[in-house]
This record gives C-alpha cells, structure tokens and sequence, in this order.
C-alpha cells in the first residue's frame, strides 16, 4: 500500500523512469499516456480521444500516397506502387469520384488511410469494396485500424450498400480472426484472378 | 465418292436423318448450321456470325436480370436475386452509371451478358472487376462466352485500365484453364470477405 510521502515519491521514480526506457523503445505517446492516465480504461479513453477520422481532401492525397508507398516498401514491393498524386487527386474528388478516402489522425498527425468505393453485384445490388486500410507501423495498437475500419462500415451503412466486401492473405490469421469476429465471413473457395496490362494487351492484339 | 444422282439423294437423306435426331436432342441452332455449313471453317465462322455483342441498353434489362435469376436457379440460389429491374436502371443508366453491361444476341435473342464496372487499386490506379458473365444453358459452347470476355477485356483497355480482375470458385478447373490460357494469373493466397447487411447493423450497433 502506498501511505507515506516516500511512498508516492517511489511510485512517481518508477514511472519516470519505465517512461524513459519506453521513451528509447520509441513508444513516446503511449507512455506520455501510461504516465498520465494509469487506470486501463482511462488509458483507453485518453487514446481515443487523440483519434479523429474524417474525410480525405485533395489536400491530405500526397500524405496518403505517402502511406501507399510505406506499405508497398514494407511489403518488400517498393516498385508496384504506379500511380502518382494526380491520379488519386482525379479519381477521388469532384462531383462523381470512383473512391471515397478516410483518414485517420493521432494527435493531429495522419497515421492511417482507408479507401473504399461501390461495387455492384448482380444478386444483392449496390456493395462497398474496401480495398486498403493503412496504419503506419509506428502507431499499430492506439485504435486507429479499428476506428477506419469502423468508419468504412458506417459509410456503407449510409449509402445503403447491401454489403461490405474485401480480400485478405489466407496467412494472416490475425485479420482473419478479427473480420470473424466483427461478423464478416471468409470464403475459401473463390479465388481472385488478375490480368495485367501487359497480358491484356497482348491477349487483346492476338484476337 | 459421290458420282451419281443416286448418290447426292443418298447423301441429303442423310443429313436430313442427322439433322432430325440433333433437332430432338434440344441442338437446333447448330443442325440448321451443320445442314448448311458441313466443314468445320465454314461451321464456326458461320456461328460467328450469328454472335452479335453490344451493350445493354434499358431495355434490355429485363432480359439480363432473367439471365441472373436463370443462373440462380441453375446454381439452386432461387431467392438469392434481391435486385430489381428498377436497381439495374439507376444504376446501370444515366450520365454517371455504376457498371457497364455487355448482352451477347444469338441470332437476335440475348442468350449472354457480361457485367464490369471501374475498381481502384492503390497500387495500380483505375482497374475494371468483371462481375459476371452468363450464358443461357441452351447456348452454351457456341463462342458467346469468349465473345462477352473479349468485349469487356478490350472495353477495359479503351477504358485505360490498368488490369482486369474477377473471382472464380477453385473447383471449376475448365474456367480457370481458360483464363490462364489468355494470360490471366489465379491468386491461391488471396480469400474474399464479405459483412453481409445483417452483420454490418449488428456491429455498427454495438460501437
């Protein structure tokens, strides 16, 4: 029990310094949390409140291409990445864009995109397809995936979308996992097919 | 050799004997062919003939949407058709239509469609997803369904895209030949997810 001045001042040395070896780790703004918020359920509440999800402006396209590209190095594809600023500048704004973007900000910085558009399916109607949802490394574990994901969700609830769809890695049973338990389901049988330009072209001129 | 009167009489009877037991067996269409048309060049270009593609207009929506419910029926799905002839107009016509549907006439009746619209890949840029593609039972194996695949690979490239994508269920060997036959790559690691509307109220009803 803590009961004596010495005490507390015991009890604040050990928290400046676990803050400190943090600090080195690199997880600065969890310990700023941990040290000022030491309850769980604070702790959860004060992250939170550093998340903020909003719409993506022309403004925010060269920071999300920026998390494109930090992926696409991350998954040791540093060249896949084709399309420039322009491209996401015309595809994503105006009165008819063929994507919507979130963004998600911790403290005022973005952190995490989502991009997602419709689909139609001949059976259910109008779907909405998320197609990337990215959160820098650094900053894995604050909420940020799950406060876009839930975005996206909102949205397609919004626009009247009869269901959400995507494509996962049969290997990453950790995203598998969470889907299932958010109520989604995985289909084992379909397989995705791809034909590139270069393929098509070439199909193309031999018909 | 045929030489006499007697002969070319002989070879008639034939064909009419032939072309009277395919009749029966459901094959008309292609009897009337193999009547007029009897080396296999002239039999296939004849078929191409009869093969016109273009796209759907408003009109012809109530045929494509008793396509979808013939395929749903095929595969025992009946009630897995929610959508009407109403959804297929809004958002099938108009200045800024959701997908482009492609019909393929058989000698002037629509026995095929295919149905694509624009997709976004972060990596690629504007990509075109084939949704489906059907063709009636009864036409099968005369050259509709390579013809709607070409029409919506070469509307893909006129469109710019960057890829062609789809999905196909793992245990239909023929179609995944076929697509790798054209240069079409099948992604083994890749499984589609879907949160059908039930799931995606309850979820967003628990945040």
């Amino acid at each position: 029990m803590i009961n004596s001045p010495r005490d507390w001042f015991l009890v604040a040395i050990f928290y400046i310094v676990a803050a400190n070896i943090l600090i080195k780790a690199g997880n600065y703004n969890d310990v700023e949390l941990t040290f000022l918020n030491y309850t769980s359920l604070d702790f959860k509440l004060a992250k939170k409140t550093m998340i903020n999800i909003r719409q993506a402006t022309q403004q925010d396209f060269s920071r999300v291409l920026e998390l494109i590209n930090e992926l696409a190095l991350f998954e040791k594809e540093p060249d896949a990445v084709e399309i420039s600023i322009e491209d996401l500048i015309r595809n994503g704004t105006g009165n008819n864009p063929l994507f919507t973007c979130f963004v998600g900000e911790y403290q005022g910085n973005i952190e995490g995109m989502a991009l997602c558009y419709p689909r139609f399916s001949t059976w259910k109607g109008v779907t909405i397809h998320l197609e990337d949802l990215i959160v820098t490394q650094k900053m894995r574990g604050v909420g940020l995936g799950k406060a876009l994901y839930n975005e996206v969700l909102k949205h397609a609830l919004k626009k009247g979308a009869r269901r959400v769809e995507w494509v996962v890695l049969d290997w990453n049973t950790h995203a598998i996992d969470f889907y299932k338990n958010t109520g989604a389901t995985v289909f084992d049988e379909w397989r995705v097919v791809q034909m590139d330009h270069g393929s098509l072209t070439a199909y193309i001129d031999k018909q």
